[in-house]
């Protein structure tokens, strides 16, 4: 199979992601910070290693880096924790589901109002676009870094600026940017992201990364180990959003995942793909037969992510034509209707082409001359 | 080391759960109902599998089964999404932080109230005590089937009972029967459970089981690769409460825990575990140094969990003399506040053993002996 989803997990995982939440399991199958003995605090010490690295990766204290089950949890924590009745929210015209779902749930129960800024590959133009819908109950921000399905980056660290001088909260979804990107500048209030994305850990990993004395409601509470006479959840970060049991051999294989990552370098897996998605556009392009959406993928506009589709087939036709030649990649709206209805492929969904650090030259072109034949 | 706190998760994982976990990331690490490709198509039919094993364990359909990241998340869930403004709760007087928070959470925000049943080991004593706090606007009541300190079981069947004559909702904390009691005659309109505790699963796993036309609420929304256009989140199930990407591995990891019970034998499991704490019970009794706190453990009104004190010393002083002699256990309040107390230990706090399917009577005899010496 020639894997061209990563966008949507990255495929395969490296050995040493499989082999650390293997040995995670055997070794650290025990309820952190909950237990006196040994092994409960060793495997404390554990996870907290793997918030270092992440911090490491950041900028955000290891502390205030609370794991999830996925970004769309840790999404719908930062957002939903972030508004009181009343409030405006600006979310991008290319906002995946995990934010604009909850953000639509909010305004269908009357709490807030929001309004969707329309982005462009000119950072400063978007940076407007958000700017010309701020009202004096803009609250809140909500920003994807770069588009799932059409691999635009979105100025975020602008926008950041834009919010400090508004008194605006900025959530930032960094789904498709970390370990794609370098985000440690990125200044966001609460950065979320998955972990099996671009960081190449086990699936059922995210996290929200929380910046200095943000406040945060919480929309899930329960036992944290600490605190436990009090009805109250904890005010500390991260036992505040980290109720329950958390997914040790998941966390432990992300930990891997980053240490993959950081050895290849991050500037290195982009360059990588992203020449491995500039060749494919250059030689889609020449075909009359495929409809590109956007310009030419350029370093630092674009994340290595990209929409097309071909003749006049659905996108879901050359997608399983495309399958049944052993090529996997994904077709249809990728959970993102708003990017849709701004590029006009609403109706018709994308097909989408998403490498990873292990996709090979050799692929791009078995992926061309099939697609041709279809 | 001889480790006694299986309530809190399971120590070790069966070997074939670690190596379903570990051929599940390398052949599963795709997005389940996403992409159209074959990989995606089988990923989706092996968690389907893994459905349908929890639905013959516990009798709710397969797809009205979401997984979640553990049973605080799902309780969350079901509680948030059953009431609105002005309806009254119930719960038991040993409910976990993990329903006594978000109960407490929405009756701080006044959206709720709630009364605490105290619970007895007479199950009708237990029945009353609920029927009698029932008020004309009690929408809810919610539940453990059995105390996470203690190990009292709580009658839900009679409880369920109880709810469809008077139109409430019941909602069932599993955390502690699930794979340990029979739970296929609950009855709960949804039961909640963790999958790493009597099943035998990863950490990460817990899932919510929904029964027939029960209408929830959601609190959390995302892409779920359905009906992606909709901005609404989808209203048919699991879709709407799995927002997001799943924990594949640790739900196939699950699927050959849940195997693995059923090979055993729910019934032998409980008889091997519960057999240890009555003899363990016995043997304590007889010790002048030892407090324990509940009547004998007997068959059916006892899951395998037995809490008690040492002389004088604090609960965790206990716990930390006998980690250094290798044996582990847990001290404190468990994250279960109310039923310390019921059980006026609120201060001091428990040590509480919890054996698994794995523990042996030489491991017991260990224990006791070191105890002795403390």
């Amino acid at each position: 199979m020639i894997y061209f989803d990563n966008s949507a997990t990255t495929n395969p995982k490296p050995m040493s992601v499989v082999y650390a939440a293997n040995t995670g399991m055997k070794n650290y199958s025990f309820n952190s910070g909950r237990g006196g003995y040994n092994q409960s605090v060793l495997t404390s010490q554990k996870i907290f290693s793997v918030r270092e690295k992440l911090s490491s990766l950041t900028s955000y204290a290891p502390e205030n880096i609370a794991f999830t089950l996925n970004c769309t949890m840790a999404l719908n924590m930062a957002i939903k924790g972030s508004v009181k009745r009343g409030d405006h929210i600006i979310i991008s015209s290319v906002e995946h589901n995990a934010v604009s779902r909850p953000v639509e749930a909010l305004r269908k129960k009357g709490i807030i109002t929001y309004d969707v800024a329309p982005i462009s590959y000119d950072p400063d133009v978007t940076v407007n676009s958000f700017r010309k819908l701020i009202k004096n109950n803009t609250r809140l921000i909500v920003c994807t870094n770069a588009s799932n399905v059409f691999g635009g980056i979105i100025p975020v660290d602008k926008i950041a600026n834009l919010c400090k001088n508004n008194g605006i909260r900025l959530i930032v979804d960094g789904a498709q940017t970390v370990g794609m990107l370098d985000v440690s500048g990125t200044n966001a209030d609460i950065l979320c992201s998955a972990g099996h994305k671009g960081l190449y850990g086990p699936m059922g990993t995210g996290f929200m990364a929380v910046g200095e004395n943000i406040a945060i409601e919480t929309i899930i509470e329960g036992g944290t180990g600490s605190s436990s006479l009090n009805l109250n959840q904890p005010d500390f970060l991260p036992d505040r959003f980290e109720s329950g049991t958390l997914n040790n051999s998941g966390i432990i294989g992300l930990g891997a995942g980053i240490d993959f990552v950081m050895k290849k370098g991050i500037k290195n897996i982009y360059h990588k793909e992203l020449t491995h998605i500039q060749h494919l556009y250059n030689e889609l392009k020449n075909d009359d037969n495929v409809v590109l959406y956007t310009p030419y993928p350029e370093k630092n506009i674009f994340v290595p992510i990209l929409s097309f589709n071909y003749k006049d087939y659905p996108s879901e036709k050359t997608a399983n034509l495309l399958a049944e030649k052993g090529i996997a990649l994904r077709a249809g709206l990728h959970c993102a209707p708003l990017a849709h209805k701004y590029y006009g492929t609403d109706e018709r969904g994308t097909v989408r082409i998403s490498p990873s650090v292990f996709t090979t030259d050799k692929e791009c072109e078995i992926f061309l001359n099939t697609l041709k034949k279809l």
